[in-house]
């Protein structure tokens, strides 16, 4: 039998709105894969009654609880002992842990321990114990009455840490059943475009699943096999990438890869090309997506948020009757951009965006939503026009980010741009 | 007495971890600003049976219920006949809003409108109808046995504007108290260290509240005030404000601000003085924190990510001695950078950084986690050198892009760097 999981995150400040519940996620990623149903996210403030009340009703639904948060210093860290008065467990002292907290301080933070960091080695007796290598409070699971309960730190790379790490080998231990899925990645048509093509098919399949998810500017499907073992299920998703790929062409731009930058720099890789950017509406989100990418500076050699007109002609030099005649938002510019851009970098190919992100229209009258994508290669210079609609800024300039690296893997990829 | 509130969302992707639930973050900060306690989130799947578990329970706990999700046109979304089974609410038709939802394809998207949209017309019998100026489903509220129902959709864009434009001012009317909140935002010392210089005073408080939260690389200190009147309530807050500038010092950056980039635009503004960036190991991410912020055209003028040494020396003209002789990840480089950036930018000052963001060493065995921020001015040339330790990649690049906008911030209003 499957198990079913509820994920209860603890902290005042998911309530209050000052972050999103990030950890939830990471965790429901992991389970998923582990073939673990997450039935339920709750959040609860940093009070215990309704902490209390919260794993109550997740004992009762559940067999999987991982709280997040509430193991910190300070005096509203309160889920160590709500726990343990919950299923009757006693907290222990572990001196040797905390010591390992005042290493990690010295050492990693090069700042002494606040004396308030004394209560984070205090743990369930007989609990596993979760070390927190890139953080100060150690994690820990136990299991009461056929609960299995674990505890994740707050902070969200600590959590990630520790998830990796404890959570999953602990939880891999008590699942049989394998759940594999596949991310097909699609750029270019919108949710409902993709569905209304795959909904007959999607609506037969009971094992594999396929669901489609609109991500702010672009669509994942997700192929899903429960089997007996990897291999299996990994067959049986074979069959179902074909007939998406089949239905959806050349929109779909990657199966299992974060996105599409993450492809360019492969496809560049690949064929040993590098690559700059100019930016002007995106103001540096292309290269900032790339760069956050580990080995970027193996293709991705810069670029220039030529944010004002006259950086585009300093910097970029873009000719100075191209802005005049045509302005900063418009195709000549954005072929001008990009070619400035493979010169004065030196790059192999280099992709530019301008555009009008909003919320008002540009200084010359152009409407929101219009954007010019131009690229530079040793054959030629290509340019995509785009009318992105009255959307959102920060819309206008993902999505304008997405076109540039679509064009950048169109072109690598023999695809009319 | 202080309403209280539930947000429930639905959709199997946030329990599959394929997004984060924003939009409860959202909800909250709105519903906190407005009086109302949020004291739970929940998640649910496209699950009718566990969704109107969910309903059950959060109606017996709260007077107001806030669902997102499930009101779009595929097969999955369930949220309205469900909401109407667990309420006893009748579903109707309304031409007239498929003609809305028809006019928005055509206009906006410049799409004909997908059939299968049809079902997103139907709401419950005499419900408060919520329009959706940027997508197509349309959300409603309604009353029943005490429970204010509210039903917002999922895509985060569509779910913010409906929740300006038409949940505040639904709840607004529901509630006599006032809340205000003050965020006080620090840069420069962790959370821990913050809360020991508060301690005292943060335990003492019960009505006007101060609590820290940490965000990835600053730490932000929320004073929150209760009363009838906002008058009253900010004359409240003045106290609090001033007791944590004392203990602070000028670690504290901004009230209500949304970050240090806010800070250095208001400030370049108030200056008339304009801004370039050079980035090497923040790849962009300084320039999109600054262009994500509307208006910034008014003082930034671009900037150079010189991700590779020879774009440092081709485009921000480092002298080849200074990359020979210290390497690009160096205290000359950091100067060198930003003065090349003011230089072919023409900006008034020019913010530089360069650094090992890991995850290994840079090519000449730089540890990771030391970054160098360098600013050119008309009065000469600073420099900042940072350990940031071993932290995670994102951690490194978005610390260091902070230390770039703090040392801009201390440049202009006068403080040492």
């Amino acid at each position: 039998m499957a198990h079913t999981a509820e994920i209860i995150a603890v902290g005042t400040e998911l309530l209050l709105g000052n972050i999103a519940n990030t950890n939830a996620q990471a965790i429901s990623q992991s389970l998923s894969a582990l073939g673990v149903n997450v039935f339920w996210h709750t959040v609860v403030g940093d009070n215990p009654e309704r902490l209390r009340e919260a794993l109550d009703i997740a004992r009762r639904r559940c067999d999987i609880i991982l709280t997040t948060g509430g193991l910190g210093p300070t005096y509203d860290d309160l889920t160590k002992q709500t726990i343990c008065e919950a299923f009757g467990q006693k907290l222990v002292f572990h001196p040797e842990i905390l010591e390992e907290i005042r290493t990690f301080y010295e050492s990693a933070l090069h700042v002494p321990m606040p004396e308030n960091n004394a209560q984070q080695a205090e743990l369930p007796e007989g609990c596993v114990i979760f070390d927190n290598p890139v953080g100060t409070a150690p994690g820990c699971a136990f299991e009461s009455g056929g609960v299995h309960v674990l505890m994740l730190p707050g902070p969200p790379h600590e959590m990630t840490t520790m998830l990796r790490r404890h959570a999953e080998p602990y939880l891999r231990r008590l699942s049989r059943e394998v759940i594999l899925s596949r991310d097909i990645m699609t750029f270019g048509m919108g949710e409902s475009s993709v569905e209304e093509l795959l909904r007959g098919e999607m609506a037969r399949m009971v094992n594999p699943t396929l669901a489609t998810y609109a991500k702010p500017s672009e669509v994942r499907l997700r192929a899903t096999a429960k089997a007996a073992s990897e291999a299996e299920a990994a067959a049986m998703l074979d069959p179902v990438e074909r007939m998406v790929r089949d239905a959806l062409g050349d929109i779909v731009y990657g199966v299992d890869v974060s996105g599409l930058a993450e492809v360019c720099l492969r496809l560049l890789a690949e064929r040993k090309l590098t690559l700059a950017t100019a930016e002007s509406c995106t103001g540096g989100l292309a290269a900032e997506r790339l760069t956050a990418i580990p080995g970027a500076s193996r293709v991705y050699r810069g670029g220039v948020v030529s944010y004002w007109t006259s950086v585009k002609g300093d910097v970029l030099r873009v000719p100075r009757e191209i802005l005049d005649t045509y302005g900063p938002v418009s195709e000549p510019c954005a072929r001008a951009m990009a070619e400035g851009a493979r010169a004065v970098t030196g790059a192999d190919i280099a992709v530019s965006v301008t555009g009008a992100a909003g919320p008002d229209p540009d200084e010359r009258g152009v409407p929101v939503g219009i954007v010019y994508v131009g690229l530079a290669t040793r054959s030629g210079t290509f340019c995509r026009s785009l009318d992105l609609g009255r959307r959102r800024r920060d819309r206008i300039q993902g999505l304008a980010a997405n076109h540039a690296f679509d064009v950048v893997r169109r072109y690598l990829t023999g695809l009319p741009i």
